[in-house]
């Protein structure tokens, strides 16, 4: 059985729910499944890198301004919330995500999407553990279970093992695609990462 | 007869390098031509946007490593130049481009090709004016006359011109594809150029 690919991911993060819509039949096409990783670009974009957010980015910010809703538009998919501030701060979903994917693995991948889909579709504030009880789990979740582990000691710890293991294998942008331990970094690249199945790699 | 696509890059870009590669075919499948502009990583991302070199930037520079030779070799190319250091200061080559651009415009693309070519796959050192004295200019080029006007206050000043309007366009990074108004950054995004160019957007 082949390796999963390796799918590093910020809730935050457009790109990465661009990428999250597409990651499961890219697997599926190759034989390979996927795992899940949520990291935090504020760890590793302003903390380890020490950039500034890329909205405020002079220039870049402008130009993400339009490329966003351009994927978007060209997904089909209609974006709930707007780019300008007002979003939620990613650690009760990046913590409840990673206590799911401990405690049930075989539903992670159900589970980031149930997240993505509530913050970029429905548009909904998710920067408190509580917001998470109502959210639309697949079978064999329990959102108030849910709530009251994005809260706990252990889903604190196990996001930051994560988000370390994360940065070690040299992490720093959602989505990033880990191929067989190549790395592909960026929406843009999943067609790298379909040609790198298929060919095994140049 | 549609505009042409306008082609923003600095020479010392290693993906701006590989889309030259590439613009003049993608061009003329959609009926376009291609106006090249000579832009400054040096001046949009350090001065404008207040990030560092990307090849010092912590964790992406060790990516860009691995991602740029790996382009390389799908594309068949081999770099004559080590990604460490040791570069050259563009000035010089995007004056004498400018220049050339301005007072022959029909070998723009032909010039851009030449002095790429000598600086990533011949891996010269083209940090000054008289370097460029040598290069394998195409018929109608003269490289004695093009090194002096590298060096002309008439060059720096059409460099400074070209720059602030590539600025002002909001382009900060290299290789950025402009069609009809929309720009594309990166090279990985010549694919979302050619989508453009045949749906006439989305």
């Amino acid at each position: 059985m082949p390796a999963p690919l390796q799918f590093h991911f910020d809730f935050i993060s457009p790109y990465g729910y661009f990428a999250s819509r597409r990651i499961d039949a890219i697997a599926q096409r190759h034989g390979r499944t996927v795992e899940w990783h949520a990291m935090l670009l504020g760890v590793s974009v302003l903390k380890v890198m020490g950039l500034k957010p890329l909205m405020q980015t002079p220039l870049k910010g402008d130009y993400l301004r339009r490329d966003i809703p351009r994927h978007a538009r060209r997904m089909g998919l209609t974006l709930g919330r707007s780019l300008e501030g007002g979003g939620s701060h990613p650690l009760a979903m990046a913590r409840a995500f990673q206590w799911i994917k401990h405690h049930q693995p075989a539903l992670q991948g159900a589970a980031a999407h149930t997240i993505y889909e509530a913050y970029w579709a429905e548009g909904r504030d998710l920067s408190g553990p509580a917001s998470l009880t109502t959210l639309n789990w697949p079978e064999g979740l329990d959102g108030a279970a849910i709530a009251a582990a994005a809260a706990s000691e252990e889903a604190a710890t196990l996001l930051r093992e994560a988000v370390a293991a994360s940065i070690a294998q040299g992490v720093f942008g959602s989505p990033t695609v880990i191929v067989d331990g190549e790395p592909f970094w960026g929406f843009d690249r999943l067609g790298d990462v379909e040609a790198w199945l298929a060919e095994g790699g140049w």
